[in-house]
């Protein structure tokens, strides 16, 4: 046993688990809230791990900056979101844009599976909210 | 069957489950960064919404100032967790002395249960991150 | 001589101007990064201190969810031209929506004479930068 | 004249000067605001331009990703601020050190200038205002 799952057993808050809550919220909005959360953590985390360890064509600039304007504009979509603000739709509709181009990028690039699949997730979603 | 569970099951993309992804990363910290998004989400969420709504000590300058307070840092922590830097200890030790003030205050204001709870949770497990 | 003017005399590193640095960005492009920035501060610093402390409309859901989803835009679209990101239009574009209508909300709602002013400036800069 | 100079000039509204803002802010407040915008601006626009551009030791994880953290910690601060929020020495202490670290770091690197000088600033008044 890893010592992650023993702390995860024995400790005394249980993480919240991300659709426990929000349920304030239209569920095609949680769900949504979800897929931006999602891309905006896997966008900034890999860029800052894999994309920088790697090196070469992943710290190319418009490569590395997609991923950073991704992860940026996945964050400013889910608070608006959080808000249930009516003009969601505008920053959803941007968003959708910006995750379907990094998902292209990405994929052209390569080893960025994980990346693709957030980013194709979150364009479809958001390009529904927008709608 | 009500709308929004409809669509979740038609749609092509399921949401990624929140610990599905970050493999990358330890499993405390992943913990940690899960327990962050929460709060930020109920905290900035609630406050735009139950708390606008309901008025009176609810929207008091102090109250809401910390509650916006709490969802800055708990996205900040997250963000320096995501990138997997060494610095979060210290993002983590303010956001636990945050929220442990705005579980404090919210219990105070009451009809803030899911709030006091996320903030509980999260100073606890930012408590751990900056040990 | 009161007591910030003597600490701004005294201290070894002044202030840098504004438009002193990113001289490596387009004329156009830092001037709207600075509208942006001065309505992102301008929005986020009235709503928590002046609006929360009057009360009454000034923290009516609809007004108050719309300054801060304006100080949220302002900031990410900034960031955006700061990246130098081709897709800057994109947000400016929203952000452009945002301002405008901010500052229509603010008008009417009254005693906020320099949130408008702020926020139509930066939506005459974005909506320029969008074109 | 360049064309940014023409376009300034003609303009019908010019940009707010950073420091005719904010009054109803103490003005060592205004001040570390404005060093932590500009360090924001900075470290995020040259990280992205700059070191991208040049790659080798400007894109090396750890320096990389400091600067990244330096810009995010720098904005958070600026907004504790801005809220006129009481635990904005809590955001100013984190925020003096990782600016001070981000200098040391940018200067080893070289080429740097502009950052180690916003960095040096912002760590300068955020001490300050932490103590």
């Amino acid at each position: 046993m890893e010592k992650s799952e023993v702390s995860r057993q024995q400790r005394k808050h249980p993480p919240l688990l991300a659709m426990d809550h929000l349920t304030h919220l239209d569920g095609d909005q949680r769900d949504c809230i979800e897929a931006c959360t999602t891309c905006h953590e896997i966008c900034l985390s890999m860029a800052t791990t894999h994309s920088l360890r790697l090196g070469g064509k992943h710290v190319e600039q418009d490569h590395f900056r997609l991923m950073m304007d991704c992860a940026e504009i996945c964050a400013t979509s889910a608070n608006f979101m959080l808000r249930d603000s009516p003009l969601h739709r505008l920053t959803c509709g941007v968003c959708a844009e910006v995750c379907s181009r990094c998902a292209d990028d990405c994929a052209a690039v390569g080893e960025m599976h994980e990346c693709v699949e957030a980013c194709r997730a979150c364009a479809h979603s958001c390009r529904a909210m927008a709608a």
